[in-house]
């Protein structure tokens, strides 16, 4: 099973605020840092701020921060909500899919129960738990750029 | 988080040769009667013969049966087959993927918890559970074909 990319992005930025959460960090400073697209980073931050996960700030000392506790933030919760759009698979979508099966399929609720059951774990750990400080960039990689 | 298609046709394949072990079906009858192209499901019924989940045999009377009894054959196993090839997120990939986090990365380990129960959860069902008739086409899906 696969997370989206967008909801990987998406983790990696929270745990990064979490680590000092009275600190802003800017966008195209953690897109540097974690070497990541800023177009692919901003997308996920307007997602994350929709979400009321972060809270951004324009102009001198602005930033993005987190606009919760990283300690009431559940993994599971954040990972629920970036995944949103995503359906395990087709007939999980808003339009039922086209699976011929569906009426009579036994596997779809067995299915529900597993996805609950991933998430169940993931609600067990706070983003304060995974909170991380800047990566240092190896040398190797740095020597690269 | 999303399960490959590949996978989502090959449970759909393996519940419906659950339904008769003991009669072979043909990959084209399969396509046609779950409206899936030929050339996907042929993919598909390539892997689950090579997971030893299948066999096919050829000329008259031939045609694809389960390789194993349906009630010794639990979901969780042939998801975890089927989705062998993909990663949850990047890390998870044979190369360790470019994350800068990985070294220091608490989240990694709680994944890896969160889809082991995934799997888990599934490996509670066996595909007898899962067997399934020949799904009946709707009026309105045979008379625009």
């Amino acid at each position: 099973m696969r997370l989206a990319a967008f909801t990987d992005y998406g983790v990696r930025i929270l745990m990064r605020l979490a680590d000092k959460p009275d600190q802003a960090l800017t966008t195209s400073g953690i897109a540097s840092e974690l070497q990541i697209p800023y177009n692919h980073l901003a997308k996920v931050v307007q997602n994350l701020a929709r979400g009321g996960y972060i809270r951004t700030q324009r102009g001198v000392g602005g930033g993005i921060r987190l606009a919760r506790a990283p300690q009431s933030i559940m993994l599971g919760e954040v990972v629920r909500f970036l995944e949103q759009r995503h359906a395990v698979v087709e007939c999980f979508r808003s339009d039922g899919g086209g699976c011929l099966l569906t009426p009579n399929c036994r596997f779809k609720s067995k299915l529900a129960a597993a996805q609950k059951a991933f998430l169940a774990e993931l609600d067990k750990t706070t983003l304060v738990e995974c909170a991380l400080p800047r990566p240092r960039v190896s040398r190797a990689v740095a020597k690269a750029k």
